[in-house]
């Protein structure tokens, strides 16, 4: 069942995950089908074992099946289900092909096909965030942490509605990320960790188990723990869907988080801001007809991806609805949720390599603030006047700033020699003089505030070690 | 600036909150333009205390400001911004225009527009979530546990993909939306009482604050303060989004919980199964020209009023990303927010009035039960021989089926003739032949998980007193 | 660069297209990365084309490209493009390494990368829709035709709310589906038909082919004239996004017409209705663990379907904005965008299956009927009443039937024993009083109608020969 | 039944629609519960006057029942729904207590309430269009027209990925919009005047009304005649649902383009590039506390509306779903569409004031555009390489460039120097090396066709007379 890379219809498979070694070796192991097998073939040894310790059979049962559970192939149990036209039955048929008649009836012994395929779906995303995705969102976190410290006191014209505003550094700007990151890298882990199992039966009320188990909750909360799972307070077929959707709104949030930072990357590339850009290599073209053009196409990348994928959690509300005891309009469809995982992986993995080599140009920083220095000076300005008891101050400078813009004159010049303004000026501070003398000094705490930032993110996330 | 209910354009404004009583005076005080407003005007006082408190203004000042600011109304505001198209500067325009030209320069000092807007934006949705929401949550919460308790013995079919399963209680079914809901009621608790503010200025480095506090982050505290909040561990322009994010997920992802249990209670009243219904009033029509129709009119509301708002979560992610320190364009699509709270608020409401009078059809459950009790048991009638050593038992039971499907006898009877089951039939105990010979009996634990469950909610949300 | 199929993340890959002949060898021409690149050839070498009808270049060289593009394959362009990452400057790099230094430079000669993308993907997506999707929406339009015709007399309730209304016949409601149905293929082969290319260089202004062509335009005109394409009024360095959009539109919106016909017969198949059913084969297994289960299981599948796909509208809407003369946020993102189309095609392909053998249970329809027979002549016997001039027709008779309800009794029983309807129900003709007496006559035209819907399609899509 | 707007929930109820006169007296007739009610009486109506037609009542019972129409108020309808709980029933009822007991049977006579309502939709969607938002669109059209042809020969530099590509002019990028907007107007208006209505009783089978017509369809067609609507091909319950979706898709598409032409304008606003500017008033302030900013406030504001009402969209293909002959999932939700025509009405209104006082800075287009007229020429240095024989221009001329970055020189002066190039550098026309030593001559057929897109969308929109 071998099908050609170029063949897939995915961009994901042929694209973005399986011609790459990195983020093939990552998460295939989770987030393939022949993960999901596996794992399912986990749960059903797991029940084996909670049926061996209580005696319902014997250990070498345990270990029959055990054994071949670890011989039962993806491609078996697809020929199976291709007979039967049905997953779960298809992997539990494979597996009882391999066992002796004794052993037999003891596989997948009162369960559900939902309780193998939930309680797996939890195992392995929950896996795969542990495994792949932390570590690797922890690693963007790190670099995101280092490129603040080191730009903490770069002076950066601050920027709001694309307007000059006033200054910040660059690495205040990039504590911006580490922090919104850092809550969502919290919320992910929080997520993931809490992903509960079942094993209650076809329809929730443990009606097979208890007619064997006299706590079939006990049996259900054993076999969980097999595999470091807890059951939810109530289960249905299926697990309540609230689980996987807020780990799912953690992953979506914090590619928003990840494509308002690519956005903003690409707009400081801009070609008359120029204060970032992405390191080129040699060898790579930037456009097939425009040999001069350098773009920002890996923070491109991520936007784009975040497009294509954050409106699938409009498919994962969705499928928070199941009819009664559940219909099967959520089996298809959930199928494509590891997909966000994957996507949102490809751009840490992407992002984490930018951003270990962001080019940052100090020069174009100096030269887009010193543009608007003479003006930025009116926040201050009007704050003082305001401080020092001028009854109108805002509208004062706001006149200022409009005679500033016709006479193309510093608002500073204008002020020093206006009559209304002088008795309040002379009351400034000479710190306060020297603000409204050289704006560049006008940054508030941005540099403090960066390391702040990175402190504490360092210290909840456990990344000081 | 009075409009006529049936002028809005938005059927929330003129249909489930403006003309209802019970609904605009619960939401108004925290969802309105007013109510907006009136939070902004106690940020901007929340701040003149801090600095009276700090000596930077007279208590007088502070007691004209505050004085004043009870004195602002919603419609001055607007004229003001009619004039010169700024909402805040309105605002704070206002406000100085009633104090004296010694108070004025201490309304807004060092504070950006987005310092007001933002802090008083969570002020009031969390004010709007803990005193009115979630205290409807709860009643909701009480209702279906009260109809949980009361129904935990009744029998109903278990239904997945729509087809007979095997049984359960209705109860139990209720059960599944007391944990569902349950749930979501902690996720909203917990994301409305996070909700950060921001005192930081225009661009989030304390720039303006800083010329005038040694410690201006103590400032932004102190001020917050005032209001029950807290500083986020970062902000630009505006506070991180992700806070307002993890809200509107909580309460989307509620929403669909209710979705679901209205689907659920639309399709238990089809005329076939009428096992539930929503009672009517004497005088209610049911239909415009098919005077016999009883229709589930309140539960396709909710189910409907989701697809409205569900969708809108997209909004709340695009609003994530801002450029720099932000860019405006998530300030009129924020602005719709309060209406996701709002038509939430609307269901959760009529839910309560339906579910505290839901007629409950015990018969027809009971006949729906019947109709397929022969069949159901070949579950149990495969796992009891399963366990009893049959090698191939769900395939033994699934060509039963078939054959009962035929022949029109009941699964039980043909198996009881069968002479290759007779050896394992011999081995089961009278409790599980009593299974088999009653499939009422097959309903495991529903009635006592029904019951952990209640309890289990009413313990964690404080329901017991 | 082979993958095995079981470590694709997409389910579309590894369950929906890659094992799957029948979809697999219908699809990969045009939707795989494999046609991606062999489409982007067809398009270079129609650019040489009209380079050597115009004497630009020599017939030799086009021999010479058109024979090379034959030969190169994604594998090396892959690989290219591995070393460069640039796609198609890849493509180009690969197509020159294969003829002489002559010919070389007429190779992509003044276009830009988009020129070939965006003409590549309008051609194949446009080739995907009529030699793939239209044929097979055809097949399915003229299965549901046959269903129709075939039950067009087939008595069954008519259901508003899920509550039993007034008869219908079950062709009646399979017509409804003839008919959206039937205008969404009218709209995705509009659609299909009017995507456009682009030859305009690097921002659309023709910058490059200006130098060398008197009317660049034409040239553009000649060139996807090759490729039975025409131009946009206007192009960047990209197509207007808008027609794109609109293929997608008007797939996602057929697939709710079959989302909508997918809920209808599942709810059809409920246990308590039951009225059709999927033909189920003899090995198929419909539940692990309760052999008695017959699902729904194939329209749960498009069901499904349709809710991983819709969702991703937001992305095609996401992808019209692209900032001045582009950027490249649309491109990761719009690799996606076939998906929907491979998705959409599954679904028609499955229900082709399904459709042709439904099986439907005339007698089950017949009972359901019965059960509110008597009821449903309310609506008949409120308008007959009305029109003979009772005053208030509809209030008369909602009484009327809630005291049938409450006494068990027929509405027309009770009605003609009042005396106060008497007078109206003497003016009665005999066909009017026949339907009083026998519900299953007031089928309105349902049988006609049914069979007018279905002479119009087959008109309107040319299906009559 | 007044609410004062600051007590509104809805945002486009207090702020865009009801404070605003020209907004509000615009669309108040069209999309209010008021205007909903007044087509509503507009379709009974029509109704009776196809009766009075066919002689089944008399001219006198029309006359009597139409001016009753016109004497009903929606205040009258609401108070009968609050007691009866069905809107539909409570028009019928107010109107019937306006006319004599001969005219009350031929009030609703035969039809059921999404007779009523369906069909006023269509009719109330389709004037607002035509009336309202059309002739606005058509506005903007033409603003933008005469800003591409004023504009068609201001030099500008074209930006690929933000980065500066090829020059084009500023009319040509504005053409853009033109076309793709015209393209939107064609498919709103088609959308629109497609809406079908439908007179075809409770499930769509004309059960009632076949009972006193031979011919129910002829009736249906001259009743919606009436108001300038012609029946779908089927009809259920309710209208298909794909034609409303049509006219939100369009709708929709066409938020989309305005959206990326909003964005477009605010990164030329950008202050560093600061190529176009919004007019301010001599009062208006840019922000609370930095009185030197002029905000792009109304293009952020476009692109912030987009972001509210594009995924409602997703409401609507939610809402193509109603089961069997419909369920009314979809009545809450679908009052919500209309919301969608307001926002972008708004969206429209604002962007015609904004465009047609846009501020043009052709100094800093040139200043730009100079910023990288050395390296644009790397393009067609490129392909006249190619086109005068050498086998590997790209490769040569990126080469080039990077040489060029690094030394600070034109690219041009260092390809004059080159030993390599020569050959082919004396091959160019004079013209060719006109281009490459004034890069501003390279803008192909910019201003040509900026005429053409005008000249084309003039013609097919009518905007010539």
């Amino acid at each position: 069942m071998d099908i050609n890379l170029f063949d897939c219809i995915s961009p994901l498979d042929f694209r973005y995950y399986g011609p790459v070694p990195r983020i093939f070796e990552k998460l295939s192991p989770y987030l393939s089908e022949r993960a999901r097998v596996a794992y399912e073939l986990k749960v059903e040894v797991a029940l084996v074992k909670v049926l061996a310790r209580r005696g319902i059979c014997s250990e070498s049962v345990l270990e029959e099946i055990a054994k071949a559970a670890g011989e039962v192939t993806v491609e078996e149990v697809a020929q199976e289900e291709e007979r039967i036209k049905h997953n779960i039955r298809a992997l539990v048929n494979t597996l009882q092909s391999k066992v002796s008649p004794t052993a037999r009836p003891y596989v997948h012994f009162t369960t559900t096909s939902f309780d193998i395929i939930d309680t797996a779906t939890a195992a392995r995303l929950r896996d795969c965030v542990l495994n792949v995705i932390l570590p690797d969102c922890l690693q963007l976190e790190r670099t995101l942490i280092a490129l603040a410290r080191r730009e903490k006191d770069s002076l950066q014209m601050g920027r709001t509605h694309g307007q000059h505003a006033v200054p910040i550094t660059f690495g205040f700007a990039v504590a911006e990320y580490v922090s919104r990151f850092g809550g969502r890298i919290e919320a992910i882990r929080n997520a993931a960790n809490r992903l509960p199992g079942k094993i209650s039966g076809a329809v929730g009320a443990y009606n097979a188990s208890s007619i064997f188990f006299d706590d079939p909750e006990e049996f259900e909360r054993e076999a969980l723990a097999e595999l470091g799972l807890k059951p939810a307070p109530h289960s249905t077929q299926i697990v309540e869907p609230e689980w996987l959707c807020d780990l799912a709104h953690a992953v979506v949030s914090a590619f928003g988080v990840l494509a308002n930072f690519a956005d903003d990357m690409r707009h400081l590339q801009r070609s008359e801001i120029a204060e970032v850009g992405e390191a080129f290599g040699k060898e790579q073209v930037g456009s097939s007809t425009m040999p001069h053009k350098r773009n920002p196409w890996n923070f491109e990348n991520v936007k784009s991806m975040y497009k294509a994928f954050m409106p699938r959690m409009m498919t994962v509300y969705l499928d928070q609805i199941s009819e009664h005891q559940r219909d099967l309009t959520n089996s298809a469809s959930q199928r494509f949720l590891p997909e966000i995982l994957a996507a949102f992986e490809c751009c840490v993995d992407r992002l984490i390599q930018v951003c270990e080599r962001l080019v940052i140009d100090a020069k174009a920083m100096r030269r887009n603030f010193e543009q608007s220095a003479a003006m930025v000076v009116a926040e201050p300005a009007y704050i003082l006047l305001a401080a020092h008891g001028h009854p109108d101050a805002h509208e004062a400078v706001r006149l200022l700033t409009l005679n500033a813009q016709e006479s193309k004159r510093p608002v500073t010049a204008i002020m020093e020699k206006s009559k209304d303004l002088k008795p309040y000026l002379d009351q400034f501070t000479p710190q306060q003089r020297a603000i409204l003398a050289d704006a560049s000094k006008y940054t508030g705490i941005a540099s403090q505030k960066a390391e702040a930032v990175c402190d504490l993110w360092e210290e909840r996330l456990g990344l000081k070690e």
